[in-house]
């Protein structure tokens, strides 16, 4: 028996999130009967978080053991020829039996694209969050400086989570512009249900000023889901990278 | 009754091509439809060019005659609501009544990506051709300059044509290198059915080193399809712009 870890990227628009339900399709259901067609096993495979629909991935890493013969660095060849082009797998390696991509996980970075201009939007439509509306970026950048940090997010958090404490720790949080687009960044040591989307719609709320910058942190500090931003579209967001400790490949 | 000239962008992933057709859905049905909402009038549109299945186009260029009272600048405006957010009206303007999209045409541009990393690929399925093979990019740009100039092209025109004439000026043929996008530019008085894309087909057959640099023009004197590149495939292509002469807005 072996343990293989991949690093998968998607292009969550035309399927119903990341997790395996009944009567939609999902990026799991996907791959395990793609697997199954490539091996004969039926396998269960595990993922580091569990993407919405519509929801893109640049790097989600996904884990399930296996008693197939295939090398360890050859499933990305293998099983990409069974995939869908809208799934790839960008490598695969042999871990510990015990490895989980969720548990073991350090931290987690996100982007969120915004396309500002009309002239193109009709092939960002489903990749980036299109608006012309006028942006206060400055602004912006003041309100990702209070959410660095470890705080209870809860605030930022979709009713109906399960999480069992609302704390986390955000490492990194900027805004960068390059042309039409603007680049939203986060990383944390784990995210509450929607708190990447809820985020950016409160930055949204912010840039259009009707939320002013310095309140982020009061409204952080109310644990107030009502005082945040609405959910920002599933579709400008990204699951980019998962990090691990150095001793994991 | 005034006649409207719209500059128009789309996605072709979905579409069988530009032209209205039996049995399969065009962008020409589709924005005859959303205007026979929009102004209850039965209104035919005519285009610059008619891309084929897959195509994509950042400027293409439509004419039609109205009574609507809609001012010729608001159409973008108004239609876009009807419109499927795939197909954009990029802008609008009154042009006279003899204004011909196609026929007054100076000349259009095209561009031809392709994306050459794994990483990106589900991104870019239907909006580049992707490709990790390695292509020698000087030599085809040596290809390149060969394309420019008035030529026959008829080596590089599909079968089943109705073209009375294989002559055309190609007035730019260049290639740009931008991180993991290669972009292939063309531009001339009027491209014949499949020009760009067996054109594209052939730079890449000189990029592997099956057909060498300086035979380019060999081929064009041979007027012979069988020796020209196979046809690039349709995802790749933009209709880029159409240019008019400066008295036409």
């Amino acid at each position: 028996m072996l343990r293989i870890k991949m690093i998968i990227e998607y292009d969550g628009s035309n399927y119903h999130g990341f997790q395996r339900q009944d009567n939609a399709h999902s990026i799991q259901a996907e791959i395990e009967e793609q697997l199954i067609k490539l091996t004969g096993e039926v396998i269960n495979i595990t993922a580091a978080g569990r993407t919405d629909a519509g929801v893109h991935a640049r790097g989600q890493v996904i884990a399930f053991n296996t008693t197939s013969s295939i090398p360890p660095t050859q499933w990305a060849l293998a099983l990409n020829s069974f995939l869908p082009r809208d799934i790839r797998v960008l490598n695969s390696n042999e871990v510990n039996l015990n490895f989980h991509p969720q548990f073991q996980a350090i931290s987690k970075q996100y982007v969120y694209y915004l396309y500002r201009q009309k002239p193109g939007a009709a092939f960002y439509r489903k990749y980036a969050l299109c608006t012309t509306e006028i942006l206060d970026i400055n602004d912006m950048r003041l309100a990702c400086e209070q959410i660095i940090g470890r705080h209870n997010f809860q605030a930022f958090c979709a009713s109906g989570s399960s999480a069992k404490t609302f704390d986390r720790t955000v490492t990194q949080c900027t805004i960068e512009e390059s042309g039409s687009l603007l680049r939203f960044n986060i990383e944390a040591n784990g995210f509450l249900y929607n708190m990447v989307r809820i985020i950016m719609g409160t930055l949204l709320e912010v840039g259009r000023k009707r939320i002013a910058a310095d309140d982020v942190i009061k409204i952080i500090q109310s644990r107030d889901r009502s005082r945040a931003g609405p959910t920002a579209p599933a579709h400008g967001l990204y699951l980019l990278s998962v990090l691990y400790p150095n001793n994991i490949k």
